[in-house]
């Protein structure tokens, strides 16, 4: 059993909706109607030796990353961030030293974002750091973009991919890209159906899209844009990019053209109505990551 | 340096308020600001080896603690909870077995509280489980019983005390006690000022309640509910009793007294203006679980 497989288990008797929950377990945020603003909430665990190793940065660059992680969430939603919590876990031996340079990186982070702190957990651990962080950001009522919105059209990907792929290869912590600016201007745009973003490789993430908006999608190799020192596999497949894949639909695809986005952003394939599948012009060995194959 | 010092360091810069956030860092939950209501929200870790042990009992019974416990902090506030997210590490030798029956758990205290799960998170762990969840409550508009808003009055406990720490030293999962109704109840009274749950022990918590209301409190040994087998060292303070403390100011005690609650309230002491200390008329070897200490 493969991690979705083992999360639609989980969560087989949770209604989607209910109250002012209009989206719940299944996207990238869970969604909460206000009367104003849409509310979305992601949560988001980093646990050394599985996500991090601690000789592999300081840990201020090791916060930096977590809190950019979880922010991706909201990014991928075109949401804007405001508010995030951190639950700790971390020994004895660590404390204090090791939870002031981590929380350093989420300031960090936090000021960038305009976020602020708004609560939290300290918890004694054996012996590995862990940390969750839930994140609080706001879009306007009605227009998240999610995962089942995609409509035929062309796919597209923000920056290039492979750096997180590299960065574990390299045995180093590499900062995930701020894509939450880039996010609302998508969302803004008007021209985007679906988005998500790449955290367990580009073909799996995109299988998301492509299940959840009853379409098949083809990505050609070729086109796809690898950052400095990545192959095509680690571009498709590996995990920890935090770009965004988004469906642009066909009849806004000129409107979209004439666009000036702040970051590149690349065509890499189109989606057609269909069942699900995403495909690749070039042979792959896997579809990307998952924490239980 | 222990939790609370530690906890104060890193959040020294975080503003306390900002944008619709009208009360962060340092009470039971985050308050945030609805057009109708007040959103809380609370984030609490549980981890495996820390605050449970696997052949302490069933998963199952250890999922329902862990929810029921970090639904005690909005219970603490007077909220009624509605949804929460559940951020799970675990081993891969535990799955699917393991997160199915914690899940098993989450869904029936979910079922009794009426919240929904709205999201989550699934990841490896290298060896222990470990588990953050979110939740997230409702409250009338600026009614959220805080910490800080004590006034000179009495001192009162719901159900009895000394059963978390009953629990460890007997080495059993206990299921922590719903006090989301009775919570809402004393909120709805409009006789308490400020309210805490007892998580840490009663002295440790009470003290947050003296310090951030600038109240002296004195506890009265002999007055305090204590559990089946719990010592009065063990009642004031073990921790994870998840009981609610809270105080009730002397212009309301009549009506207070007047009124019937569903389970049993015990006066146990009196708050004076003060400097935040809570003494006790008994000898006492240590004043709470803390984390780092």
């Amino acid at each position: 059993m493969n991690e979705f497989e083992l999360i639609q288990v989980l969560t087989r008797q949770t209604p989607k909706r209910r109250g002012v929950l209009v989206c719940g377990v299944g996207d990238d945020c869970a969604i909460l109607r206000g009367d104003k603003k849409d509310i979305l909430i992601s949560t988001d665990a980093f646990a050394e030796g599985v996500h991090f190793r601690r000789h592999w940065g300081s840990w201020q660059s090791i916060g930096a990353k977590c809190l950019r992680a979880a922010l991706s969430d909201i990014a991928a939603m075109g949401g804007q961030p405001k508010y995030y919590w951190v639950s700790l876990q971390c020994s004895k031996a660590d404390v204090p030293k090791v939870p002031r340079l981590l929380y350093r990186g989420f300031h960090r982070v936090a000021q960038k974002a305009g976020i602020v702190l708004a609560g939290g957990n300290l918890a004694r651990a054996s012996e590995k750091l862990s940390v969750t962080l839930t994140v609080w950001g706001e879009v306007f009522k009605n227009k998240a973009l999610r995962r089942d919105g995609g409509k035929p059209g062309a796919v597209f990907v923000t920056g290039s991919l492979g750096r997180g792929a590299v960065a574990v290869r390299r045995k180093k912590i590499v900062l995930p890209p701020a894509r939450w600016r880039v996010g609302q201007w998508l969302l803004k745009s008007g021209c985007v159906s679906a988005m998500i973003d790449v955290s367990d490789g580009l073909l799996a993430d995109l299988s998301h899209i492509a299940i959840l908006s009853g379409l098949d999608i083809a990505v050609q190799g070729a086109k796809i844009p690898k950052a400095r020192g990545a192959t095509l596999q680690e571009a498709l497949t590996g995990g920890e990019d935090y770009e965004l894949a988004f469906v642009v639909p066909q009849n806004k695809l000129k409107k979209f053209a004439d666009l000036k986005p702040a970051i590149p952003v690349t065509c890499i394939g189109n989606a057609k109505r269909g069942k699900g599948r995403v495909s690749v012009d070039r042979p792959i060995t896997q579809r990307g990551f998952d924490h239980y194959v």
